[in-house]
């Protein structure tokens, strides 16, 4: 018999879900796509059923300890879905108490940021920190910060909006209605919008000029720039100052041991990575010289989603 | 026979210590003048005798369970305190360690920003709360975050700078050797800072142009405001929109329950609160609005400070 968590990742496009064990080896997994996701409460019955069947086909016996969800608009506290634009469900979704229904096992829910932030200290590059923020770079940017070697949910649940601080006063409207937070510059759709940008203020050469606007992507900018295309490397560095900066910012509040950066553009490795720190360290105050270290995930890759959520399911049963 | 602590408060120009029960009344207090602080070994010893003495001429036999100290610049996990620019002692002091000499207590050293924040968890305005920022408006803008019901001491000790965030990007310069921190703006200091700016670049009468530019001071700034001198209002209103607007990117990093102002500026009341409160809630993501309290210091006083240093002592004792 061997101890194990399941993993659940709630996605706009898609939901995965698996089974792993103590030193974050996912076991198995499958998924669900959008278009069958229906009701709520459809969702979690296929879900879980999808769950059960994954138990039963084990090879060995399983001692589940309990389950784990990354969730966008996760609230950890009250265990809902709250308003997620890009979730089917509206209002206030009480998904840990559904799961519960189910499941006789400690259901903890969070966002898929907080969830990542578990993962990298349970599985990760974070293993043994007390101190450290997890950054995720994906469509928007997502944070979770984690101080004496706790998660910081804040009082309602909805701390770690690093995305949304002002990187830029007046600058790029933001979907929340605000102009110039940080993940309208340091995202994947960020440094799309900075390409097209510098498009149209430059006469640079760039292959990107040769791609129809609404398809660049942050993929091909990675491309352009590793082939050393100079107004993708130009768009790198003015999204590593932007984040460099914001980055020396949030060092001077929690003064972490590391900052991991995770998702999508994490995967373009040393292109963001050095920029950032060489902007981080350029502006952080004396004291925090040197002192901070900036990683990329250790559990990126296909399955970094459900290894973040068991560990939401790990972490709280050692807590006890 | 009474449970109390022995809180200290070491200042550039003054060292306060008292005797505090678990309530929060000072029982007895003193100090020493600057003038007499001689090495950091004379320092201790004088001070440990003036502690000695208090705690022999009480009336009521005192159990004392710890001592806390407040300092610049100091450092909790070593007990330190490290380069303070306005004390008398170079390098790296081991202050604990000194009076765990003439003491077999608990010893345990912070800033003062962060001592004021446990003051306020274990007497004041942030009883019960487990998840709020203390920021102190002083000379400087220090602060203390608390997450989880902990302080953020973060990795190395000096979390909690946020006197440091960059508020305006290419500002004033500050003594850190940065531009536009802050402190340079939202501070006693920062509010002459700008008094004198806008003495200089409008014709505004204002009755603070009978005064001596070096001898204009943050509580003559606060006589005119609530005398309705325009200018000096709108100093308030600048200085409070560049904290609001700080505060609330401080609030998508931590949630908290509470924002507490103390310390000098804090003392102006209403006229810093008011519109610092409304410049956060115009700046803040929409789903903080209406959430987060701006409270002023319920501790402030003469002796706040002995206050946040002994209420380290039992929160160390709590804690245990």
């Amino acid at each position: 018999m061997i101890k194990a968590a399941i993993g659940i990742d709630i996605g706009g496009t898609n939901t995965a879900f698996g089974i792993v064990d103590g030193s974050g080896k996912v076991i198995s997994e499958d998924s669900i796509e959008r278009k069958d996701y229906g009701s709520a409460a459809d969702f979690v019955k296929k879900l879980s059923s999808g769950i059960n069947k994954l138990i039963s086909k084990s090879a060995e016996e399983l001692d589940i300890i309990g389950l784990g969800i990354g969730a966008p608009n996760g609230n950890y506290y009250k265990g809902t879905i709250e308003f997620a634009p890009n979730l089917p469900w509206k209002g206030e979704i009480k998904f840990a108490d559904m799961f519960r229904q189910y499941f006789d096992l400690p259901v903890i829910l969070t966002n898929d940021a907080k969830a990542a932030a578990i993962g990298e200290m349970i599985y990760g590059a974070a293993k043994g920190m007390r101190d450290f923020i997890l950054i995720t770079l994906g469509t928007g940017l997502g944070s979770g910060f984690v101080a004496n070697g706790e998660l910081i949910y804040g009082n309602d649940g909805f701390a770690g909006e690093l995305g949304h601080v002002i990187a830029v006063r007046g600058g790029r409207l933001c979907g929340c209605g605000r102009k110039g937070c940080l993940e309208q510059y340091a995202s994947a759709t960020g440094i799309v919008k900075t390409v097209i940008e510098m498009l149209a203020q430059s006469n640079e050469k760039s292959e990107l000029r040769d791609i129809a606007e609404d398809s660049i992507t942050s993929k091909k900018i990675f491309e352009a720039a590793k082939a050393g295309d100079k107004l993708a490397l130009d768009a790198f560095d003015y999204t590593a100052k932007i984040l460099g900066m914001s980055l020396a910012d949030a060092v001077a509040i929690t003064s972490p041991e590391a900052i991991i950066l995770f998702g999508g553009l994490a995967l373009s490795g040393d292109l963001i990575l050095k920029p950032t720190k060489m902007y981080m360290e350029e502006n952080l105050l004396d004291v925090y010289k040197n002192k901070v270290k900036l990683l990329l995930s250790s559990i990126a890759g296909s399955n970094a989603a459900i290894l973040g959520a068991s560990a939401l399911a790990w972490k709280s049963a050692i807590s006890k």
